[in-house]
């Protein structure tokens, strides 16, 4: 029905995530719309996405050259990594402008009812990351859904699990580094929400983690 | 902050309807994690959504080529002209297989707020093909909100002016044609969904459309 151009292009539309097939065929009308020249530009920057870009050989994040600004960059402080699992997490806590420290991008959280298992993500890269230089954190940024928690949970069980089995923080018995100390991001009301609002887990969690003034 | 190529892909997504700038941010990392097959096939159903269709000469839906499909089909009813905003709607239509008739696409509907005038949509067009050949019926499709219905009067209006002044379906008293009838399509209700929910305005309608056993 739909000519074949139009249909092509509501095909592609509709594998991107979060785009029904309504919302593709709104997009391509919109398309169709345009200035050939605007077209050409947005082909351009599809076909040329990947081509722009690397992986930081230090952290995983998404960068134009290897090691990223952020792992280069000489007032950052080295031996704080947050973990993370998507380089749009890296932007968002960038944003903020109140972490100094340096990333560790997971590239995904584990989930086996998506067949992503620890090899699929950037684990053992974290696990020789910090053998490899003396971590004094770890923040676990991981998403604050079950997926990011097991995620959490799986880091935090390899750590201990790692040779030098001191006290997190603590110095190695054998080894020749430190364990890192972890922490997590603080889980509680969203700002601007109302608690009327607040999810049972997130009001249980916002009561448990009070903070006395 | 983010690579180049990167901010170049979500600021295009940006520029489509309905993706904010979180969602082009989204869509980008999906099109980062893609195969550079899938990007190209990507890149290039963008660069010829507009090559490979027209504008059909009769109805004005997009096409591949002029006369469209249904304008050249000899089984349907030429007579009776469903007039719609957008192609889309078309499309819509023509998957309830309950049209026979034929199709004036507007390309849009009246918003001064827009700037949209009547010159800026295909009612002139609509109305030298009322004059040019004899309609029967003209069914309003345009959409049930403020500016598909201002739409619909100022056509309505513009009808009754034209020179052959007799009533609507009656014989021209001067002029060579007949105008046609005009209907719009039923409000109510829509299928599946629930008394309680219903806004005030459709409820009203209705009531008032009510249909006797």
């Amino acid at each position: 029905m739909l000519p074949r151009a139009i249909q092509k292009i509501v095909e592609e539309f509709s594998r991107l995530p979060g785009i029904g097939p309504k919302s593709a065929e709104r997009l391509a009308l919109h398309l169709l719309r345009s200035e050939q020249r605007d077209l050409d530009s947005f082909s351009t920057a599809v076909e040329n996405v990947k081509k722009g870009t690397v992986l930081c050989e230090i952290c995983f994040n998404i960068t134009e050259k290897s090691p990223c600004p952020i792992c280069s960059d000489k007032n950052r402080t080295k031996n704080i990594i947050c973990v993370v699992e998507e380089p749009l997490d890296v932007f968002a806590i960038e944003k903020t402008g109140e972490f100094k420290g340096v990333y560790h991008v997971l590239h995904g959280a584990l989930s086996p009812i998506d067949n992503i298992g620890p090899d699929d993500i950037k684990i053992q890269e974290l696990l020789i990351r910090i053998q490899k230089s003396e971590i004094k954190e770890l923040i676990l940024a991981t998403n604050p859904n079950p997926k990011g928690e097991a995620t959490a949970i799986y880091i935090t069980q390899k750590i201990s699990f790692l040779p030098a089995t001191s006290a997190r923080g603590g110095s190695a018995s054998g080894g020749s580094y430190k364990l890192p100390a972890l922490s997590h991001l603080a889980h509680g009301l969203p700002l601007g929400g109302e608690i009327e609002y607040a999810d049972f887990e997130t009001l249980s969690r916002a009561l448990r983690g009070r903070v006395t003034y």
